[in-house]
């Protein structure tokens, strides 16, 4: 939402103030970039930039309605348009995506600008550990095989040996389910995800390596995993990167180089012309709930340096 | 169900042989140990033996119809009586429960006859870690307070501190659950139980300690825990234990002195009159579900026991 209302904002500004530029500005609204009710997430950028095949994403089926398709939630909508555009290099010289941080980092450490050069590649594991289901009561523990405690193990294991590695790396076990989860039974199956993160492959190849070191057996249960799914890390144009950070000092606001943690809409234009992101900062780290918040002031100061670098590459370019 | 058709047997069987005795016998069939519809579990024993109500019992309401209660299932299964026994020392010598042990030891170690001489008591406690959801890819390791990160390391150290205590103690995490449980979130509530069981009241107290001793924070999150529920230990009448053993003995059965971990009908009839059990193995352990089995001829053993128990109370009494 703020990277449309703040590139319109740019746009506004540039075109009321009469700032002087030589080259068409574009604003672009891309659609569900969520992928909350048709999946997969950052559709309509991944049609723009040829990552999905147009006629496969109309024909997505929404999570809560049977048979309705993306096709004809974006008639519903009134935004159907009847151009399809393809971003490329000879009709745009670069891309620009301003956007809330979704952490903690700027606002922790004190910065108003997040200049972002690239987007954590990542790894996304689910686990399954197989036990015996027994009765709490009468299993003496030698005889036990808890999936559960053997899932607790494994967590603890990946936690220290993740721990080693380079301190930018974030990993997460957000999902986790035991069965039958009665608390007088021995847990006979228990599942849990691990989504790691890092902008370096060679520190996601570590990860995978610390995975591939998980023992098959556990306290006695049997452990498999598998890649739920996976994302390279993207890398920004340098160039680009480095008039964003200009832009950011000429206005007198301090900055920091970051990555992304999650995707966005930028990273597929990323592979067809010159891409950078902005970020400002996400008061106490909320995303994605109730608490998302950015001041406006802290908006305001992710346009003016979106203002800037737009202005200054229409500068360079010839 | 097996103690209901040991009764039978051994009461047959006695009748049909014309082996002497002095007393007059009795096979009690208990209605709904399991409390799987209607709670509480071992319901009409503690009817009986005076620990519910019996209006209050009749008045339960079933799991799956709404307003059903225990009295008019009672009645529509055409078992309902119009005398209401109580278990008296007046009236009953001894009472003498056959079971399967529903755990591993007794198959594991080559035992024919578990000699039941007590219930364990049990704590049921569980436990809450209150953190902060924050997104799993922008959010620095340092920044955050994972409540399932914070829940896993409470378990080890439970069991690492729990495993120094009595051998003989058992303990389970049984149940856990995630919120919001998605893979991409870092969890800001877990929740987790813990039943553990031991036959002295002593190792009861270590467990609360252990667990009172449990930091009130954890990796930045809250930890509380509740009492959910909790049951004291019973012992068995010791010459009535001793007579069961003597009795497998005669019969050169292999036999054990053994707690029982789950309740049983007869724990209600310890506190008003000599009462002990007898146990027969359980095929590797399995309990409460379809791999529940116990041969035959392992039964028969149990009741042969039961016989001659009764045989020898009866010998023993004035």
């Amino acid at each position: 939402m703020l990277g449309v209302l703040s590139a319109m904002e740019a746009l506004e500004t540039i075109a009321i103030q009469n700032i002087p530029h030589r080259h068409p500005l574009t604003a672009i609204v891309w659609t569900n970039e969520e992928g909350a009710r048709f999946e997969p997430a950052m559709m309509s950028s991944g049609v723009i930039c040829g990552k999905f095949p147009k006629e496969k994403m109309l024909a997505s089926i929404a999570k809560d309605i049977p048979d309705y398709t993306f096709g004809e939630a974006l008639e519903k909508s009134g935004f159907v348009g009847d151009i399809h555009n393809r971003l490329t290099p000879e009709t745009y010289a670069a891309l620009i995506e301003l956007h809330i941080e979704q952490g903690p980092v700027l606002e922790a450490e004190g910065y108003d600008i997040g200049v972002v050069d690239g987007v954590c590649g990542m790894v996304n594991y689910e686990f399954t550990f197989i036990g015996q289901a027994d009765h709490a009561g009468t299993t003496p523990m030698k005889y036990r095989k808890d999936a559960l405690y053997a899932a607790v193990k494994a967590i603890q294991y990946l936690h220290d040996e993740l721990d080693k590695l380079d301190p930018a790396l974030v990993y997460t076990t957000g999902k986790i389910s035991a069965h039958p989860n009665i608390h007088t039974i021995i847990p006979d199956e228990v599942k849990f995800t691990l989504d790691a993160r890092h902008y370096d492959p060679a520190v996601i190849k570590q990860v995978l390596e610390i995975i591939k070191a998980l023992p098959s057996e556990i306290v006695g249960c049997k452990v498999s995993y598998q890649e739920a799914w996976s994302r390279k890390s993207v890398a920004y144009d340098a160039k680009l990167v480095s008039i964003v950070e200009e832009s950011a000092k000429v206005l007198g606001y301090s900055n920091l180089r970051i990555h992304s943690g999650p995707g966005h809409d930028a990273q597929y234009a990323a592979d067809i012309l010159p891409t950078s992101m902005i970020f400002v900062p996400s008061v106490e780290g909320h995303s994605h709930c109730e608490l998302e918040f950015t001041p406006t002031e802290a908006c305001a100061k992710g346009v003016n340096v979106l203002i800037q670098t737009l202005l200054s590459i229409d500068k360079q370019l010839s």
